[in-house]
């Protein structure tokens, strides 16, 4: 398994490479292609960590789980159900959410699995879809929860979810990492709120790209957050909200406070 | 006022510039910046036309005009209703829509106007929105319309509405362009079924480029349909899709036959 990531250091300058206990060695290149090692190492204290990837867009699943298809009486869907965060949204490890300044409702966190695509991906199987996931992050698709239902005619998924800074993602995109026996574990200020199995996914990996891509076309760097189960709740201002799969690494943002 | 396009020639080369009777007068630079003329021209024989841009993301107003509201009963939105539709989607004038290749039901056309961001803009007034509005264009927002209710717990906006080729955009930007006094004419094979007034808008041009920057950064060449009126219809495969606005021009496209 190893871990992608994209920094910036001290300099303000920008690059990408292979994280590990001892820092991140130093890649050029194309992360999807055939990048190359330079040699030089930098240590983790001289980096700051970005978002792993800039995606063209994001789609994020909704009623992928059936354990919050059950609890929430929803039928078990047919075909993936979802919507699209606009890649103005995302934001990195341990960069701040922030309210949008007209709001006083409640911002909710959704702890989620994240897959990260290689290739350029249309109208594939499952075999070739399987071959178009370059590895696999974690996402918290935060929701300005009140804007949602706010209009009755109209769900406003896009605008409740689209903000800026709304996506975050990180820390690392993992690759060869086996989502089959791993948990999403979501912490709100150190107590756990959500702690779910991937195996409860109903449409997993390679089915959701597989499916996506006979839709759009799907892009390197594009990100497909697989929605999320039990425990969402909402972020006070100045709360943390830590997002953790073991095998890929723990996520942390915290909702600005005002 | 000006006409921008993006055009690929003969040899396969890209570019963009301003297109007149003559043909198109070849810039070099940033179109959203300060493009310089090269002093070349194009005939129109010589060139085909591209999206007149590549936006990082389409936002589609929902419910924008009044007369539209009062057929389905609708209340007026208190804000801007919208969803998002993906960079993938986007072809040009006399691109071909393609229907999705394991869906035979009905594929709707709304005819509509387009704005096209020319600077980056977030949380901005309506001064500041009116500045970043580089010009406009027009659209043709395709609909997959039998996919957008297939799920009863979820309207699927994002998916029957973001198709590769459902967004069709040009054929060129138009700057200086005065929407209050056109009117968007939509023929289906020369028939005409939309004829309607933009000054019917709900919320107007630079009052949606301001709400929408409250919530999520616009960046140059970011496309906002202002949503569709009165007779909106289905294509049947093969049919050509005509959206008319005088001042703009004819965005032409045809459902291919299967």
């Amino acid at each position: 398994m190893t871990c992608w990531a994209r920094y910036r250091s001290g300099d303000g300058s920008e690059g990408f490479g292979v994280l590990d206990d001892a820092g991140i060695a130093e890649y050029r290149g194309d992360m999807f292609g055939s990048p190359r090692p330079t040699g030089t190492t930098l240590a983790r204290g001289e980096i700051k960590l970005r978002s792993p990837c800039a995606p063209s867009k994001i789609i994020a699943l909704w009623n992928n789980f059936h354990a919050l298809a059950e609890k929430l009486g929803k039928r078990v869907p047919d075909h993936a159900l979802y919507l699209i965060k606009p890649a103005t949204s995302i934001i990195g490890h341990l960069e701040p959410i922030r309210r949008p300044a007209a709001y006083q409702g409640k911002i909710a966190f959704e702890g989620e699995l994240g897959i990260v695509i290689g290739r350029r991906c249309s109208g594939a199987g499952l075999a070739d879809a399987a071959d178009a996931i370059f590895g696999y992050t974690c996402v918290n698709d935060v929701t300005a929860a009140d804007v949602l239902n706010e209009n009755t005619d109209f769900a406003q998924w896009c605008r409740s979810k689209g903000y800026d800074t709304f996506c975050c993602v990180g820390p690392v995109i993992a690759t060869g990492f086996n989502w089959s026996r791993a948990r999403v574990t979501t912490k709100l200020d150190g107590v756990e709120r959500q702690n779910y199995p991937l195996s409860d996914m109903i449409f997993p990996p390679e089915h959701l790209v597989s499916q996506i891509s006979h839709d759009m076309t799907l892009l390197p760097g594009d990100v497909i957050a697989c929605g999320t189960s039990l425990g969402v709740g909402s972020i006070r201002d100045g709360a943390t909200v830590e997002v953790q799969i073991d095998g890929i690494g723990s996520l942390v943002n915290t909702l600005a406070p005002r």
